[in-house]
């Protein structure tokens, strides 16, 4: 008696939403805040887990025949700065991603691809969610019309040749998360 | 007269915060909402412009002699489900962003190192901003303590061969975006 059993494996589990109570939401520029009641595996309650929400975004690393990396050189406010972006916007209500992923391609940069993979869906915090950000490739990628965003930011389109791609990340060109997460996974081997 | 002349080439300027209005602040939570009035390079002013903040976070690749990478299997809220992540964590206040990063990889996984290398720090929206993700690389890591977070999320230290994160990629098992981000910039070659 009272030997020590081995312990079995443990086993990770979700957590479970109880309770929401909302604090803000603005729905015409989607963003809202909530607190969840959550309990966890070991039966501990949480009152205070907060969670935000902003619009899901599609991101296109949308490269050209000789293999050039089709940018944008704009200001984003999120960053506080001006550098180099992927072609990216929200995805409208109803829409499907990868159909938002091809009308920012062409509004932004004129450029259309037949050839478009999947790069993943990826929640942009851990914690909170935030927003789903849904990446893409598209490949052989060709200029047929002028750009036209609609977009508040001015933007310039940008084609990088492969060899100045890793050099304008290393000087901190890109401005955003998601773009430099859409240039590792572009790289993976296609399956 | 009215002749067109040819337009100086365009040049890409930052907007300007001329006021801004708090909707809502959880200090001890670390989350903030509120509107910014900016004024674009061209005059135009946009009273309406929701920012959001959360905690910075710091994000640790971290691998070990022979290349394995040091993972957490867990579930995480904001992506609702179980699957891989990075050792991570908020900034604490006044904690330098390398700091919190050494501090999380023995808190989480036990593992220490000491060839530190930062991949980048990159806003996680490009639109409201939200957090700035701050990404390390942890060269040689070796266990040197057990695993104890004190997080909320039970977790399982799992390492991955360097022939088998591709596969886990793909199979989506990472959970969140910052995670696949930092994945990438490891593989940049070195500067």
């Amino acid at each position: 008696m009272n030997r020590h059993e081995p312990s079995p494996p443990p086993l990770i589990r979700p957590w479970r939403t109880i309770a929401r109570r909302d604090l803000l939401a603005a729905p015409p520029h989607r963003i809202s805040v909530w607190v969840e009641t959550v309990e966890l595996p070991d039966g501990r309650v949480i009152d205070d887990y907060y969670q935000a929400a902003l619009a899901d975004h599609a991101v296109i690393h949308a490269c050209t025949a000789d293999g050039s990396l089709v940018c944008l050189r704009q200001y984003r406010h999120g960053a506080r700065r001006v550098g180099l972006t992927l072609p990216a916007g929200q995805i409208d209500a109803g829409e499907e991603p990868l159909a938002a992923a091809q009308r920012e391609l062409l509004e932004e940069t004129g450029y259309r691809s037949s050839a478009w993979t999947a790069l993943g869906a990826y929640p942009i915090s851990g914690t909170q969610g935030v927003a789903t950000a849904h990446l893409f490739r598209a490949e052989r990628a060709e200029r047929v019309a002028a750009p036209r965003s609609g977009d508040l930011e001015d933007s310039l389109v940008e084609t990088l040749a492969p060899a100045a791609i890793d050099d304008a990340i290393a000087r901190g060109e890109f401005l955003i998360l998601t773009d430099v997460a859409a240039i590792g996974l572009a790289r993976l081997p296609p399956r």
